[in-house]
């Protein structure tokens, strides 16, 4: 009963075979490798239009490195309070943008609102040098709560940035599990509704190291290569990289991962309402945030079940812990199993 | 006939079979997985002492930041005129240090000799705010010129640099090739001559993606989990990068294709020479150097061998091409077999 | 009428007659002058310990700098909502940082709490490498609203930071107006309250450009002069800095000028309470935030009365401004005249 | 008998009491005050055209935020050998450009060429992405060598500049000196030789702090408000220097401060001539660089004369100092007076 976090799980098989499979034979470094081209070329089909791609080690290397191409002097991004920019990369975005400063917006559900937005860049206006310059948008997909943008929503954050010319961002460390939930296609939830610049994340969804950066207008890519590499995060060897996306993509298997683990994510939610339970927000993704009687989050921690505590801030008072309830984060993947999902639900019942 | 560099290899099969074999079940992210702490200890025991393990995802990356964990305002680092960081890593060191100023030093077979250094020591005295201050020392082993320091040159390099109290990394990209050659242990080649951080590549000798930096004294490596997050080097599914050493470690698989490599380009030295040939430094490592007419590098070339033009700066009069010579770099891997080398050598004899 | 700001005033008679005298000859560059010794050991005197003192060109850079000496990766500095280094410095002390993230706490009359500095440090335990680590707290003495904390709050807010071991940074761009209002020894109101490094400003209270970074563990200066200069922030001429202090520390000028645009303040306040307004915050130093009727502001406005509309954000609902009125800054200086505070007065009177 | 440096001087009469003439009354601080607009003006009138004009504190962070402007992830800066920039501003270009890397050429008395320039260039051709990118090229007019480029060596410079498009940078920090040798125009030793940004320096010429960054395209010089402000060098009461600019430039001043100057150095190299003395590099600005007996430099500073050894590096052998030799610096400013010349060149006859 793992679940802790969805980068907990390892390989997906067809990423371990594609590792194997492209690991014979020499192969030009540096991303020269006619595979790493291949690669370049499926991302144009999977979105539609040409776009220029970048492999990075991580999901903070790509969320850092893209925001630092867009990067100010004084420059300032705006995101959701609890973006993972903001709040869990050591200031990786900072650092990489030569002191960017990052404003936290609040908004419901873990999603930045066009209005938050729009509010939060009056105390930003144009030419008063004190405050620094507006830089960015970013925005997570799906959230950190567990939620997704509809298209919408997206369109809607786009207009209010580029009422300011601000590029926007997309943290989509976890965008399959976003596109399953929308049913759209990665073009409709990317450039067709005002994204700039992309996180694409395969990590978490069964890779074990596959993370690149997508611009939309090649032309906004320029020189984008020498931020990756001043970075450390050109690597050598990156057939490897380029293999683990092969795998990722063979058969559209990224959107059947993906769907497994939101499809969990699901049973779980209804499992916890069938219990009487709720969660802190609506369950859209392969997150649920469960909030339980203490003493029942004891009895499955002493299951087995892995799954962490949550700081549960700006919850609405209706839905808000009580003081003797708990709010909790559980993750689901690709690995998670039917048989891991059931017994945390019984263990749970009988918690009751 | 492939010889461009060492890292256009793939991975060796011990350590593709180790990626399989912990590809299985959930495991903590972040570098808190069990494997992650048995390969710490691996490296306790490969170095004879309790070192401090940190893995990131590039050799610029554990170089730039290894050098950043003794960065100072207006730090210099001193290294040889071909070092890597100063002229192969588009800044990295530069940009993780905060401004750091790399000195590059001339210095036979591509090493760099203790007296260059303190010559070039005294161009910066301390205290002396506008040249900024010496901050460190880092060279490199195997060099770039494919030569490897003995422990007695390392040790007095150890010497001039602890005059001035600084302290000495190694880029060891080409570690254990070096190690190798010089038939001594790990810890001799380190912190037993003086090194106080140690860039482990695994990368170049069979791993695809596995470098390490390694503190001596696990006490100067305080913060350093900050710096590698705030440059988005601390990989989520670390425990893949673990699982790779297992598999370079396993049955000191590491020493023999390191072996295996520098014999092939013994082996090709051999025969450069053999058939009237010169390289342009000692052949101590994987690499060999060859100055040949151009003629023949034309005819290799259309034979299919693989190798590059290189610039051969600050060669003695006695050894440097000729106008209708040009100089070659040649890299063998664990993948460089004996049928490429004969092919090679034949063809060379052929063009002759 | 001109209350715009206490940095549109120019230099004081006392400090514009030390530059004149102390110009003749010539003087050692960079700070090596006997003029910035002297000066240096006035500083000693007036802190009743010895100090380490470095000029620099603004408040900015003081600020920024002090903070950096103190900057760790992934650092996070805490302080009030409105603090200058948040808000208005274009991301200065981000910069100077290393990407260093300055982290807003609410707090009443523009003062930081121990409890809000408390809380706020819950969300940055240390270890945990993803939220980045507690580097220093910072306050403003004044404040940003115009209040000056009691030597118990600073004593408080320094047991809350020792609790995790940071630094306190103290802001004092209107330092002496904090002072006067105290009628304390400037050592109480620093280090012996358990300030660490305090920016002193002069620039306000009747320099042209005379700013320093004062360490009060001169120890922990060590290396503060790289760092200064790496900024471009070492004066060449360095004594006409000194020259400013010496005139502005001459028979305790600088508390006589702080104490007179305190009183000009005071009788502002008075004037605006006799008139039946109020003020959004405690007016303790020399700035005053009058919530005036929008009618009263434009018959001062057009009247020739400089002052700036103020966002009046945070003030309970009996305070706040109601829909037409608005909330006001007002600076006093050595150069505010009774006149001027008095033809205000009598404006406003008429306005009403 | 003081030739330490230019630096050592105070400011000259018309200076000081420009300072005095405008520091009366309120005036809008942070550069929006009417003084500096109409010295803003005078700037556009002395280059002819219309520029974009930038106040800082020092010539360091004048050199380093212009070089700024045109900064690029893994940016390489080409000077000569000697260039402040590159040794004597502890990285502060290194630091505000995100990492620059300042590549240094040799060149004949103190001078870049354009085939040196060239040559170097060669070592890092744009998209090779491992060597980081050409970004800007830098000059000292006058050199540190004392020396001064003539409009014709400007021009090649630049042209070989523009063959990879890069801007030309000119370190001012002596450029009335070297207009005063010239007898050109301002604007024709600048953007009418293909100079785009300047580093107009007026410290050393006779103001205590007036160091201006000239941008000849105002268009380039987008953004550079906030580089400025991120950098601390907004100064508040930016009237002041402004002042200084007021009084520098008053009946053309600043070309009689720097003729006088320059003719202090000239009779010094003509009487160190008569007397069998030789230079290190010819006498063509404020700077003199002596090659005397060690014995005639210790009874020069028995009498009281301050000059400094300098290292002479890269000098034919014929001029280079012998065993028993020093090269000495000595430099002239507005404050050197005939007196103290004769003085020293009386004591240096006597000396022989």
């Amino acid at each position: 009963m793992n679940f802790a976090s969805d980068n907990w799980a390892g390989a997906a098989p067809a990423v371990m075979s594609a590792l194997a499979r492209h690991n014979s034979g020499f192969s030009p470094a540096y991303g020269a490798d006619p595979l790493t081209d291949r690669i370049s070329e499926r991302f144009n089909d999977i979105f539609e239009r040409e776009v220029a791609v970048y492999f990075v080690a991580t999901g903070s290397a790509a969320n850092s490195l893209a925001l630092s191409a867009y990067a100010r002097p004084g420059g300032v991004i705006f995101c959701q309070n609890d973006a993972h920019i903001r709040v869990d990369e050591c200031n990786c975005p900072e650092f990489m943008t030569g002191g960017g400063k990052l404003v936290g917006i609040a908004g419901p559900d873990g999603k930045l609102t066009p209005d938050g937005l729009r509010e939060a860049l009056q105390a930003f206006p144009d030419g008063v040098v004190h405050h620094g310059q507006a830089a960015s948008v970013s925005i997570s997909q799906a959230t950190e709560s567990g939620t997704v943008y509809t298209l919408d929503e997206i369109a809607a954050i786009r207009e209010a940035a580029q009422a300011r010319s601000l590029p926007l961002h997309m943290d989509g460390a976890r965008f399959a599990n976003a596109l399953v939930t929308l049913g759209c296609s990665p073009a409709d939830m990317t450039w067709k509704a005002g994204v700039d610049v992309l996180s694409f994340g395969a990590t978490k969804n069964g890779c074990w190291c596959a993370e690149a950066v997508v611009f939309f207008d090649p032309e906004a890519a320029r020189g984008f290569e020498y931020l990756r590499k001043r970075a450390g995060h050109l690597f050598s060897k990156s057939r490897f990289v380029a293999a683990q996306f092969d795998g990722y993509f063979e058969e559209d298997g990224w959107l059947a991962t993906a769907a497994h683990a939101n499809e969990m994510a699901s049973t779980i939610a209804e499992g916890i309402r069938a219990a009487g339970g709720r969660t802190a927000w609506p369950v859209e993704a392969n997150e649920v945030f469960p909030i339980l009687k203490r003493s029942r989050f004891q009895a499955l921690e002493a299951a087995g079940a892995r799954l962490y505590e949550w700081p549960a801030t700006d919850l609405a008072a209706t839905i808000a812990p009580s003081e003797d309830e708990v709010c909790l984060r559980m993750v689901t993947s690709f690995a998670t199993t039917e048989a891991e999902v059931e017994a945390f639900l019984s263990t749970l019942a009988g918690a009751a």
